[in-house]
């Protein structure tokens, strides 16, 4: 096997995928902010500011699902046709999780504009709690499922 | 304490700074993609294929570290004055470490800048990757370091 | 009827376009510029500044069709095949109208697109103008025609 | 009194500002989305999609006002410090009233930020709710405050 | 012949493709940035910034090529399929010349993409080398091959 | 000498500006687009045309001023204070002459500024023109000015 995004001499290039076929394609990818109890209590008490700090975070994830292709350098512009995020505050963990779905019908996977939709959703919330704690940590971001195109399914 | 990003009736807003003084400001954040040791073997081996794997995903972290402003919906706009990033194999993880540090002279902390270089710049290495592997995950995005500003040093 | 941009539980969510068909489809959109008739000779009088602040705006208003998906958040990323606008000095209004046509091959409308393309091209006549009226304002934005996909033929 | 964004020889170009001082400037603009009553129900009844479709056009809005200088050609890029959005039902309109507040320390002011903001909130609650209605119109976008720099204090 | 950017009445707009038939299409694009011997020397000497110089230039000459339609105003987005880019070192130039290709599957040409990206390209170069020389200048853009499409095959 | 662009062990970075002094700093760049003689009677024949080609292209340029940051990997993003373009038919070239003007009070220089508005005012004028001749060539771009800032004055 080889890393497709370099040629023969190594150099980076965005792959050639015009003779990919254009078949509908789905991706799954999944992440959690971990923090501390009472900083969680913000995002679940009152439905107000649950609502915003979750839903806020859910658009930054569907904006940015968008912008994939200008965030990572090899990655090939796509006609999403569909993102959703779910952001579930656990006690347990405690934190937020966060799982995203996208789809295409393209040339290539949506596996990266999962990935970044999860990361930016995650960063969001970082960013609306983070005048409470500062401690929280990003974990856990990977592709769940991955399906569509030539390489076929893929679930974690 | 309260959330900064919502005012007394629980909307959401971007924060009034424009009577916060400008003074230096410092973060540095932190964060790892795991892979398997085989697929750590394609970063290791080869000086070219590293340096591009690695010096490409610092560069989109830079960039991202621009784009901050952008892709959080509430962070302020920041005139960056510096950014770096280390990307570091480690053999013992396995995958690779990512540390970023970003500096300004302005009203507001830079550490979610910091953390968005860190977020990309681990998205890239997985993108550059995952021709060989579709398991890896990114883990422990932190905040390390915030310096500058009425809230004082943090220190994780 | 529902709002498509929710789903059951009321998420918000980019909605999955990716089983409708993909036809031509055909956008126009309105608006103008009320200003006061000694502001409006400010872009009739003498062939250079007239290019200038109409021709300026329309510009401004095709690129705006192309950021469409990157300002309205649950917005698809379409391929654009057609932008024109027309900019046209009333002295009835008084003030300038604004008409905008997008087309696009694709799985959904784009109105959007033709308002979007209206709605800026307005702000830069603003722009251009408040140096001599802030007191312009931007009214009628609508919809006129769409058509093209499964919901048919829209006329205002 | 001269379009400031044309030189001598009526081309245009971007205002010199270097000179001017830096100052807090504030702008305040307003504007609406006028709709059926039936269409405005779905703004007002469910608290979860009251808030979803209001509490997104506000996000929509704010990070518009971040994007102004890449949206209008000959707009200064500049730090905004503040920036806030109200999102009124009114029933006796009907429709929802739109109101921007932005401020900056700089050398120019921040009109066209908050009337971009209002523009942008407008057609994204447009957007939100055109599977319901298409003959929506946006209304009345003006600036109403604007204080701050050289030019001193309007009010509408 | 006459110039497809403007209709009969002189005004822009983006021209309408929408009948056009989606076919492969390639373009290829050169230029190169002259420099003095010393300065070609810092590119030449130790691997790893030579890898970086040229290695930057690169990626940032494939990200410019995704941005095109956003800096060429008529200009349609499309979606690219493949970019490579090759800077080379040049004792005689002496200098870096620069030569990209760039695939779609569309209804226009890509040879303003593969401008775009070697314009990009020598930008960065420059940049990157401007502390040690600023008299550097780019030279010789220009488009080598275009082929798809209904206006035939170009050679330079 | 040495480039600033890379630290001791040789990675790339964003330079530490932040103890560089603000200061008012000004950058004039140049460069042109070759084109046969029919080609540039376009250009100059009919003034609406004359007007739409080049008046467009400096509108491209200003607007790509203001996108530097954004498109080169290490460049600092600037507040920007002044941009002016000129563009001169000349038959003698023949094709068209362009002069980039650019000024910030800041930490660093704007030569990379007025550089990038010259090359995306050079590829507008191309991609306008294209319909035309498609062997057009971009030549001499290339800093004629850059003052302020502790380097000093630099002339061409």
């Amino acid at each position: 096997m080889s890393l497709s995004h370099f040629d023969e001499a190594g150099q980076a290039h965005m792959v050639d995928v015009s003779d990919k076929e254009v078949t509908d394609r789905i991706a799954v990818a999944e992440g959690c902010v971990k923090m501390r109890p009472e900083t969680l209590d913000y995002v679940l008490k009152g439905s107000a500011k649950k609502g915003d700090v979750l839903g806020i975070s859910r658009i930054a994830g569907i904006i940015a699902a968008k912008k994939t292709a200008d965030l990572i350098p090899l990655c090939h512009p796509l006609p999403i046709t569909k993102v959703t995020l779910e952001l579930t505050p656990d006690t347990d963990l405690p934190g937020v999780r966060i799982v995203a779905t996208v789809k295409t019908s393209g040339q290539t996977g949506v596996e990266m504009e999962a990935l970044t939709a999860v990361s930016v959703a995650a960063l969001t919330v970082y960013d609306m709690l983070k005048a409470v704690e500062k401690s929280m940590t990003i974990e856990g971001i990977r592709v769940v499922l991955k399906d569509g195109g030539k390489s076929g399914r893929y679930e974690a």
